[in-house]
């Protein structure tokens, strides 16, 4: 049974059909499996072989094709009938003959969909070239378009239900921020650390139990600290170190992302006064998000709190959209706050605030999901943002 | 610096290039995360955008293309001098107007590569059709060639350095089934369960820490034994349910995965027939395993022992080619253990063998990661196989 009520797919769906429309698309391919979650509740480490889930603009429900020994899967987390989940046998599955998307064309002839619009993802992992180079091979009269993010930025506004799922996700990542921090000093080795952060996290808190989260946490430590997605060694903390750890609470496939920064000794001055600034350039891009708002807008008014150039030598993006995901990453790919992302922010929008601040041997971190309400803004997390010491 | 000796890597660059030469490949674009770990030792949650390294035939040292934040994670993890770690700006991340392939291939035409035969994986996750698209556009008069497992297989003989990987993987995930079958019972909530194996495979064993998995356990209990990729939920154990638990211990991204069977309460004597039959016929398939039989042959002797199409009703490959991975699974998607598959064992081949059995009622999973020896085959583990009862 999926986990949300079939009236909120179907809500999605329609969301989706209303895109299609407006891009000319009769029949969506969708391959990602952040947007197959979300579209059906399908849940399931399966997506290394080809699968999606198959909207047509004329019809009530979409289907469900994948690998024949995940069909079980499909019947027990998706909300869709039987009849809907279609699946080829397993020697199609990584095979010099034959390719899942040959039967994928095989059933769109049945269906008489070889003149049509078809959309597919072509900018996304999980699409390879060959998915794309087979069917059109098999599809010849058809017309292919590019659809990599219609269900992503369909996404991008959250039902309360989704809200709900990030709230827990929110507890998960407190309680286990708050466990690790407690475990982590000198001496103690990273994988012990993360160890515990795992277990936190997977255990979750009370009845509300954790998922995985889509990307392994980062414990940026040492001369670690100035990379940006490395996870985690077996050396013990040492004295004088700094560690940036960032990780998510999962619930139910949704993420609240969150960072923060740990000092084991005494932090040297010019570390508090970086964290300072820092804290309180994100409170000031806090304070500006309300719905009209636009992504570049936030931005802009972190930076100049922040300092801007005099404190970074390089600008990356201060957040992103996030909410369902699968490995490997729980950002949305739709809004950014960037520079030129004109995207105006409305309720119910969800972004990861994470400015890491890297100096040449200084960096800090300091992150929130937050909520965009009807007048503001409300982080999901509760957990200090300060520096933490040891 | 790279967890492997410098002279590994360069041995597996040459056992590249000679493939490449075999398949008139001048430069070979490998973007799988698995392979950019084995050919350079990089290693990264970051392969959520476009990164690759480049190998020229008629060049002693390749190249690492990335995002510009992931240089430093990059001159940290890899053999590769600073001077071939190449990166375009955040500009061209998931952006509308300019694409990472853009920058490579004017990175190409630099080089004076437009007119080579290029090699690039165009049936893997990870490279994307646009991917394919942009560079195809950008370098026409480049002729493109699907080397989709070129390094993949190039793998699928370790060295003795990466056997001694997997063999701390194989400490870790003993370890981690004992803790974890020991800590389950009736009552017990499965996601409390997947939180203590989570420590354990993290946590690793003495000085032996642990890396994160490819894929998260599968936790099959009840009504989800009949799925294939399931993870857990955060109901509690029942009397007389089973629980099939495949997960794998992971050492410095190499990994040795593993699946056994717990039942709470009294099994049933069909459940005990299925396990001892399942059991003798995956040690079967261990005696037939030597240097010179084909996966074929030992995948036709484990259905022959097991009593074939009597005992299940969908067939599916007996084992796949394991080792170096990054989610969303550890497999090589190289040699499998099943009929047409001609591929000839050799010594240091590692094969993860799990013939999960499914009935309509019932389900029994054991699992082996071996070792092809110059005689036969070890498994890693040393997990009793046997159906465990709580």
């Amino acid at each position: 049974m999926a986990v949300f009520t079939v009236q909120e797919y179907k809500n999605r769906i329609e969301n989706v059909k209303k895109e299609m429309a407006k891009q000319g698309i009769d029949i969506l391919i969708a391959g990602n499996p952040a947007n197959m979650n979300y579209l059906t509740g399908y849940d399931g480490k399966s997506y290394y072989v080809p699968q999606m889930i198959v909207v047509p603009i004329d019809e009530e429900i979409p289907y469900w094709i994948g690998r024949s020994m995940d069909r079980n899967g499909a019947k027990l987390t998706t909300w869709l009938p039987e009849d809907k989940l279609l699946f080829y046998e397993d020697h199609y599955v990584q095979s010099l003959v034959s390719h899942p998307m040959n039967y994928v064309a095989d059933f769109f002839k049945q269906k008489k969909w070889d003149r049509k619009v078809i959309g597919m993802d072509l900018d996304l992992a999980f699409t390879a070239p060959r998915h794309y180079l087979e069917i059109t091979k098999d599809l010849p009269n058809a017309t292919f378009k590019d659809t990599s993010l219609l269900v992503n930025w369909v996404r991008i506004v959250k039902s309360d239900a989704e809200i709900e799922f990030i709230r827990n996700a929110a507890k998960i990542v407190d309680n286990a921020f708050d466990k690790t921090f407690e475990f982590m000093d000198v001496g103690v080795r990273e994988s012990h650390a993360a160890a515990v952060l795992h277990h936190a996290l997977i255990g979750g808190v009370g009845d509300i139990g954790g998922d995985y989260p889509s990307g392994p946490p980062t414990f940026l430590t040492g001369e670690r600290a100035s990379t940006a997605h490395y996870t985690w060694t077996d050396l013990p903390y040492e004295k004088d170190q700094l560690c940036l750890l960032e990780t998510a609470g999962c619930y139910e496939r949704y993420h609240c992302p969150m960072s923060r920064t740990i000092y084991f000794g005494t932090p040297p001055k010019e570390l508090e006064e970086l964290g300072k600034k820092t804290i309180e350039a994100i409170e000031v891009a806090l304070d500006c998000i309300k719905p009209g708002v636009t992504c570049e807008e936030v931005e802009a008014t972190w930076w100049k709190a922040l300092g801007g150039g005099e404190v970074m030598k390089e600008v990356h993006r201060l957040g992103y959209s996030t909410g369902v995901g699968y490995p490997p990453d729980w950002g949305e790919h739709t809004a950014s706050m960037r520079a030129n992302d004109k995207t105006v922010l409305e309720p119910n929008m969800v972004f990861h605030l994470i400015p890491s601040v890297w100096d040449t041997n200084l960096a800090f971190s300091v992150s929130e999901t937050v909520r965009v309400t009807e007048t503001g803004c409300e982080p999901f997390a509760t957990y200090p943002r300060k520096l933490y010491v040891k």
